[in-house]
């Protein structure tokens, strides 16, 4: 299951254009974050064209946390990290690049997917981005990357239109719940304090690791084997204090 | 030299929407075929972002004959023929299609090319896609095929960016030094021990590592970050015995 989610957009035309690539690409489910208030015959409605029938009126709202807990979280920005020093927004995958790899790991991955764009004036924060579990960056001109938020979403909804096609003719295999990934996250940020990891580099370390195996996709054994891993040297570390 | 060409639109909003995708993706010459009044200020000018510098003033109006006359015209429609019988349509490409072929043909085809795009309601009639060399289409959903004008240049325009080859805001890539994978392998190896994981699981321990991080693609800081972490982990635990 993917779902489509905007984080606090200001104008509800845009919520309308999103919602009619949505249908265009073959998509349903629609979340908004922080939204303004949209009912039928306003702006939203005007540009939704045919999803004024179904993903407009469906769409749900719901809290940022809410969202960050309940999908795999892929964050839109048009300007990534240039290099390993801004970590926040690097390394990024391009819509093409995402849609292969989720291709390939479709199989085994079916935890729900957010596809989660920003805000027309300035996109998703840095503190949000760091939530998200992979980058995506739509390759444009050096001059003048910023795409409007509606034409982004259009065009990452065409690049990955194969994630509305339901792929079943393999059974997925295994995945790890969010819960499980959580939990290493948390016993990661243990490890981190048991190895007295200087306070400042914390923060940094954790998006890492969260950066890290979310691109990674865990399958549920995955996340256990590791966090079972760092627990014990967690345990072997503090005991001896 | 390529020019995007809007044949008949009606509403300005549209007109400016395509001139931001145009400068998004390096494209610069914008042709309109009976087109309505622009004036700055206007809705053009208010979807058209920085394009409203240049690309939307520097817009040149035609007629259809002359476009025909002087481009190797491209005709966009969402609603291609589907057997030779309908062959006003038909054969067509999909643009990632398109892409491959113009570049392909790159080195001996150096006509100007127009890509060319129809009204809100109607699109290209039968009568204008007769006239060019070529039609394209966007592969939508079968249920609802019908983009919207300027979310179908936006991505016509987006996968044909190699045609205006303007540098894109990302950088060149890194990847992680196949030894600083292999010294972060050995480090978790290190931890293996240390933690006196059972002998008989380590290389199932380790195999599962490499895949992790192996899917993950680690950028060279990310393998430096992550084998200091649990090298430090492993130090804390083997001074203590």
């Amino acid at each position: 299951m993917t779902t489509v989610a905007v984080v606090g957009p200001q104008q509800k035309g845009n919520v309308g254009t999103i919602a009619r690539a949505m249908k265009n690409f073959g998509f349903a489910d629609l979340t908004l974050v922080d939204p303004p208030a949209i009912e039928p015959g306003d702006e939203a409605y005007g540009f939704a064209g045919h999803a004024r029938e179904d993903v407009l009126p469906n769409a749900e709202t719901t809290t940022f946390d809410e969202l960050i807990a309940a999908y795999h979280t892929i964050g839109f920005t048009a300007i990534p990290g240039e290099d390993e020093g801004r970590h926040v927004r690097y390394p990024y995958r391009s819509p093409a690049e995402l849609a292969d790899s989720l291709a390939v790991d479709a199989e085994r991955f079916d935890a729900p997917i957010a596809l989660a764009f920003g805000r027309e004036d300035t996109g998703l924060a840095n503190e949000e981005l760091a939530r998200m579990d992979e980058i995506c960056s739509i390759p444009a001109s050096a001059d003048y990357p910023v795409l409007n938020l509606g034409q982004a979403a259009t065009i990452a909804l065409y690049e990955l239109r194969g994630l509305a096609d339901a792929p079943t003719q393999h059974a997925p295999r295994d995945r790890a719940a969010v819960e499980a990934t959580d939990g290493l996250y948390e016993q990661l940020d243990a490890l981190l304090g048991a190895t007295d990891h200087p306070e400042e580099k914390r923060p940094k370390a954790n998006r890492l690791f969260r950066r890290v195996f979310g691109r990674a996709r865990l399958t549920g054994r995955e996340a256990a084997t590791l966090r079972g891993v760092f627990r014990r040297a967690t345990e072997l570390i503090e005991d001896d204090y």
